[in-house]
């Protein structure tokens, strides 16, 4: 029983995970759930009466969506709960709790474990919520299956499907920061007019995003109080999404689900100021469409509750275009030094073929 | 563009998941999900009012938890459903819908992916329920990572904590029969002495095992009207749980929750009739104990309960014995052939470790 020597630390910290087993590994993760949620077959929430349910689920896999050449456990973690809790923002829906389903080579050091676990921790601290189940397996591949839960007043889900001609589009903040901490992560030689806080500050949007769950009680209060249109239905039907696969792709989607277009302004789309020390224009612009991970939300209103809501928000929010007919979405230049650029999805990132 | 020129059969069939990207696969499998719920961040589901959300998740992993030699894509798709919405039975609750998250090598085929979700239908689609949500990645392993989501009256919650001294311990069915399957798949040559239908009964055991759902209704009519135990609280708690990693480990988890011990006896321990035929009893015992996978519900009632209760279950319901005080789970001989015999859980299925 190895339990019964005495364990030094250096021990401790090589220990991998075939040497306690899956059992043994459940008991150390244990202290990162609730103590009321263990030790049943699923684990029983409770939804809040009138109140719709929402589900997402994200599959993430050691070598094509994390590596630990970018990516600390605890910050692989916190990105894996961030990217779920985006999901649930986008359809205007607050937390639950997650659960997690762990596939693992044994050769894994349970240090890892722990330390991903922590890094999901915080994250959902930060949002009140949790870990409420989950089940650990052996993989030859470390993998990581999370799947969110979240409840929303059923009169404001936000919908892909909901954006009208002249609805306004805005962006909660700025986008390719997350591409852009990446890059410097992978070649630190990038970058070199950037100080020390500026690079941190991109790299930690990179590793540690937030996502924007903190907009929706901002919005719901604009939409609430007086009623903005009185011939139209209200509480209003949002159109929305987050833009974790780049805003071009955000603002595509939610054109084709809704059967419309857009009309976006190059220079209205917030990117980070320090963008300008090191990036072309036409690069940082590449970053905000098509970079991705940066997790705001994207939502298309009326134009006086999208100026409201911008207001709001405060720094990096943004106007950046408009819904109209037809299917295009254009990127427009105002100042005419750049001529009008269809957007498409095949820039973006996709799964297998890229 | 692949889609332009006709494809022909043979192609499609040897189409791989590479060939049509992670956007082509989704369009395949979309007919296996209800309309509504495609297209958003999320998916949305109603619980209805009263309803605590019961919540349960599994990993599978090609090699480990399931593989080409003895399992069609199918029967994995089925297995993998099934054991989910047992997970659901085994605290008393409905399903409301599964997500499926799937990480895929490129090079599997297209139609192994489809044949896996029609399998995942058939079972869902007998319990009245869906697949609700998803997500497909690359990944050099195949997995299979699925959520079910259920709802049950908070009253009617079954737990593995809730068994008191002198419950009866009910099985809903015969046990062994899927590990009995799946000797015969992996050796053919055994059960020379069965004829093909009853090797099929077995086989089918392992392939399509049951989730018992069916069991709830009557449960709770039984434990209904009228109320059966004046002096205690009505409804009562209910024990139990799923007997997928065996019965031992069933009952022992059970113990534990509860802190309380068990006498099973060994004879009441329903095995397929057909077990006399090629196995001895203490291998047909073993396989009962240790197999697992049957997916039945082992409950724990007061004694008259549990009578009425397995008279209404009918065939391979059984009460197998009590829940006494202390913390060992002793296997009895009421005929004392064989001498008292501890059950641990160190002989059942261990992940990892074994």
């Amino acid at each position: 029983m190895q339990h019964e020597k005495p364990i030094v630390n250096s021990e401790l910290s090589s220990q991998q995970v075939k040497d306690i087993g899956e059992q043994g590994l459940l008991k150390r993760l244990q202290r990162f759930c609730p103590p009321e949620i263990i030790g049943d077959d699923a684990a029983v929430l409770e939804t809040a009466p009138g109140q719709s349910l929402v589900v997402t689920t994200d599959v993430l896999v050691d070598g094509v969506h994390f590596s630990n050449i970018t990516t600390s456990p605890e910050d692989a973690g916190w990105r894996a709960a961030a990217a779920n809790l985006s999901d649930l923002a986008a359809m205007g829906a607050s937390p639950l709790g997650i659960t997690v389903g762990l596939g693992l080579p044994g050769e894994v050091r349970v240090s890892w474990v722990e330390r991903l676990y922590q890094g999901m921790t915080e994250c959902l601290q930060k949002y009140n919520t949790s870990i409420v189940g989950g089940d650990i397996v052996r993989s030859p591949v470390t993998t990581l299956a999370i799947t969110a839960f979240g409840q929303v007043n059923p009169s404001q889900i936000i919908r892909r499907s909901a954006a009208v001609v002249g609805n306004a589009i805005i962006v909660t903040g700025v986008h390719g920061a997350s591409k852009a901490g990446l890059e410097l992560l992978l070649h630190p030689e990038l970058g070199q007019d950037l100080n020390d806080e500026e690079k941190t500050a991109l790299i930690r949007a990179h590793q540690r995003p937030q996502p924007r769950l903190d907009v929706l009680p901002i919005l719901w209060k604009i939409l609430a109080s007086p009623c903005p249109m009185p011939h139209a239905p209200c509480p209003l039907p949002i159109a929305g999404m987050d833009s974790s696969d780049g805003l071009a792709d955000a603002i595509i989607q939610i054109c084709r689900a809704s059967g419309v277009g857009a009309l976006l302004e190059r220079r209205e789309i917030p990117l980070p100021k320090t963008f300008n020390y090191w990036l072309t224009q036409e690069q940082g612009l590449e970053y905000a469409l098509y970079g991705g991970e940066d997790f705001e939300l994207v939502l298309c209103l009326p134009q006086e509750l999208a100026s409201a809501l911008v207001q709001h928000l405060g720094e990096g929010a943004a106007i950046v275009g408009s819904i109209t007919s037809g299917s295009t979405v254009l990127l427009h230049d105002q100042q005419k030094k750049f001529p009008d650029q269809v957007l498409s999805l095949s820039q973006g990132f996709q799964h297998f073929n890229s």
